[in-house]
């Protein structure tokens, strides 16, 4: 029996819920999901900012985890802030979601395209891909240029307008797999790779199996080198809590 | 319920049993595993003559799997040989074990060594490194110079040598996670990682799990453009029945 | 005096004759030129799953010609199956249609655009010119979605099509150069050429020339490492035959 | 006249002076330098985690800043913390440290090594490398595991051991310049270049010298995509007062 | 004080009178700016072959630059003409305006456009963006076809051709920053930035800045290896006064 | 019949000689080979500075050449100097020698060290081998510093020195193919290939062979784009003769 924490980095509670239906969706029935919010933190991320911002709660999260015996953690935010330093503070696998739709991605097509939200997040998108080594796999990335907080009112009229950019993705970046590049998206994956006959990626469901996976086969975050736990040192003023 | 079918393209029966063995072991409980080797081609995989030769057996039991039902695949030889064609073959997924294991090691650690067979294979797990997106990722390779069929004879002491050379990659490269570069060192993953203190992937292990997510997911490959199916043509010869 | 054996790997004899009489006529006059299909495999390669059944046959040509005295090897289809295993195989040189025409526009252009058949072919086409080091000077590939058996049926109207889509390519790429991605487009070569007033290169008088001037060069494949002999081992079932 | 605010990330005061005064020792005499320390965050930046939590504290200072009608800034840490966030929110120019040396180093000289402090922050050298494009330039990185607050302390020696190990790395790498992994030996390099006789290049006056520049230049961060304003939204909880 | 010659590689006066123009508005008031066109070469680059034979000229007006003690250099045209050999003749620091504009470009956006005079020069500004590291953070390349000589001609109405082309670009590309990519645009700069809203940077005075903080930081190019200084010989011919 | 004129860029006549030799070694009997050293220019090239103006000479026998019907050229300096400027001057085809040698040592090979002469050149090998796409094929640059013009000394010893080198770079690197990398190392090739059981390859046969091959195929530099002729254009001072 594996627990996993997925953590919605922002403080969006109707989101966290989404996302923890969309991860208890595919976990094995053995899996215990726990999704939250930090208790800290900006209402959604669509910036630099409020990514950097995210990341003091969401390591609280982490180091809440820990003493509770968390077995691994999901970073369900597509720019999967804080992901390398949750890596030191967890003993168990940590997997981001942009990061699992990825490796999903190469694993079921030839090149996948990513559709996200806003269009100031495409640069975004395009480091993260370069970064785990998928530069050539990612074939393009596409905003809707809805906010985050929009993709559930059905005002936005979300789903079909990504449908339809997820259509115009597979055209113009010669594409055979949809990344959705935002955990707000994650419940219209089934409904868009239906429509499109393509694979369509939620990066939720696909980083809680992967997190299964690396909680079955024995595997944690290496501790040499680079990931090894934080070294013990004072912090100060109003972080002064995240003290090791 | 999932129906996986683990194939080992060489046709050394004992090291199906293996590999069916280590596969089985990390499965979910609901988990259908059939090991099955093909009935022509090498007995060991060691050179891309042996690949290249054995890649009909291994489609003859892609498509044998298909009549049968099966979910999704595994390619047990770190050379990943067929895995396009495969792909093209079957509805469900398809994940070769030095892919696997390549993806898992991205996800537990900053850079991984691989531990492999013969000299002459380095080249091999190089390019599919590279192919794969994690050129940078993977740091060295290293080659035990022990035959495949040799590594469970006591004689070769090989999970000693394994060990010891795993040692001296994580120095050279500056590594902190290790690939194991061959399906016949499938059950040696535990031991060197207790001794190491690093993880150490198996990929027969990392692609059943990951196969086992796929499924969950409903992922399958996409059969728009490069992977759709093999249009249907004429066939001769010693290879007549491969016509489809 | 050079022998070289130029081996189309699909079993269509009428190819098999464009091909011969093309690297016949850019040959010089002491090279002998044999052309040949192999005894088995698909009648044209158009998905990896023909490509991989392509090879064995492939192989045993190779191994024929080992036995008769050949003084190096093309490989006539643009995917260039089989190429490492060949070379493991072969004393002499073995030079791909893809890699050579890709290698020879790089000696006249700036950037070259490879002109192809079937859009399912786009990706190998790409994979194949990162592979050989060419992933920046290749512009584009464009699909003129022609099955390759069809390339010289007068009904295709093939020679038109594909001219038209070189110069679109030309202009939507910024190249200056031009590849012809399909062993069956080797007569379009001087007629696109003149039409279009940039080099058209056809891969199989390129290779042909490579395979000639690296054997008057004394070059043989390293047997150093990854391309030595192929060990023995025995081989079972239907390609019993392809034991060392 | 411009006015040019050098943050050090961490607490640690004697080093946020011995940053302010290598910064002012490079400056034009119509320059004002304010060098300062965040009022929160961890005393030394260590590892990822001490990174990520250094960011609020910066981005304050920026946010502070601005407010005050700073014209650029400097990030005084090699790891660039909070860089990307840091350029949304101030209206002029921000540059990292890391970032600053190796552009100088790559004005200066065929490729550079960087000496960096503890072995678990290779890693991220070699990260920052490659995102800023200078994977290639750069050759290697070496770490010389002092401490970042032993690095003032006589009995480290550390000044010492940091030129050995420069003399060490350019032999190694082949290199012909050093970058300074770490603001706390801002003051080494003159005594360093001195003794190698190759250019060393210290971060903090690298980038003081830079942001001087873009300011004379009239350059200000693009305000068009990726680094637009942050979003007005609401922030909750400990980070309630970074709510734009 | 610094003494900055800046070299404009043609032979054409009024371009070289802008360009001095454009560095003394940007530079320090203690720095000297020298701006000359050599006496030999091309009256405007245009071409590899007009750039290969601005060289000697340009060498020569280092050597002189040398005898004079000028501290650094500026090569002004967008080809960097003659970088590698200026560095190895001077003692002070050399600096190409491509180079400067691409480093500059990197230091205030997430990506940058070049817009340049013909088309043919359009694979020199990716080679170059290539060989400097910015291959992924140079979006884009778009030749507005006036000639160098015109650009400052009324009737090519260059500054509004230009512009345009800028806006293009950036909506193309995705960019948020422009590079200029011709010396003879250097007086376009501001006003281009002002129509747009994004930086546009002029090389010219990019280098500038660069040289100036170079000297201001004491970095000279490294004269360990690549950039050592010439080894004496003999030169005959035309060029025997370039005997070193 | 083809004229392929083979221009040594210095001016040691003993050199130019010894490269006639080993052209006309490789070269088919139908081919003429005219071998030349320049009329103005460095006596041997060591360093950028003798690169850049070994150029003009070089051109001016391209130019020359052109006059006289010649079909193709080689640059047989291992910088490839003036290489793009040649190929806008000439109706054939033109090949340096680094590159020609590059292209063959990956068609026998996979993956090459390179031998060169002074250390100070390692960059620029390095620099070509990326320019050329064989960033990953070539394994290594490895200097026996030996001066150009001593190469040819008995007392320099430099077979045996150079010969002692590539076995070292063989292990070292893990190549498995030799590129001599300075044509004044030609006649070295069979013998140090004899002794170490690998293919060396000299770019100067390479080179010859290409041209050959490329003029037999009718394939000319593209004139569409990058290397189009040079536009007319006055040229002034020493070089006024270069005016076109």
């Amino acid at each position: 029996m594996a627990h996993i924490k997925v953590i919605n980095p922002n403080t969006a509670r109707a989101m966290t819920e989404t996302i923890g239906r969309c991860a208890r969706a595919v976990a094995a029935p053995a899996t215990v999901i726990t999704a939250v919010s930090p208790a800290m933190g900006p209402a959604s991320i669509e910036s630099h900012y409020d990514e950097a911002l995210a990341v003091p709660g969401l390591l609280a999260e982490i180091a809440a985890g820990e003493r509770d015996g968390v077995d691994g953690y999901v970073i369900a935010c597509f720019g999967d802030p804080g992901l390398h330093a949750a890596r030191e503070l967890a003993a168990g696998p940590v997997v981001g979601i942009a990061e699992a739709a990825m490796h999903a991605a190469t694993l079921v097509g030839s090149g996948f395209s990513v559709v996200t939200t806003l269009s100031r997040t495409v640069g975004r998108a395009w480091h993260l891909a370069r970064e785990y080594g998928f530069g050539a796999a990612c074939r393009g990335v596409h905003a809707c240029d809805i906010p985050v907080l929009d993709l559930d009112d059905p005002a936005s009229d979300a789903r079909k307008v990504v449908a339809e950019l997820c259509a115009t993705a597979l055209e113009t970046d010669g594409s055979d797999t949809i990344v959705l590049g935002c955990a707000g998206m994650a419940d219209f994956c089934t409904e868009v790779s239906r429509d499109l006959g393509v694979p369509v990626i939620d990066g939720v469901a696909a980083a809680t199996k992967l997190v299964e996976s690396l909680v079955a086969l024995g595997l944690r975050t290496s501790t040499r080198g680079e990931y090894a736990h934080p070294l013990p040192k004072r912090y100060s003023g109003l972080l002064r809590d995240f003290t090791i």
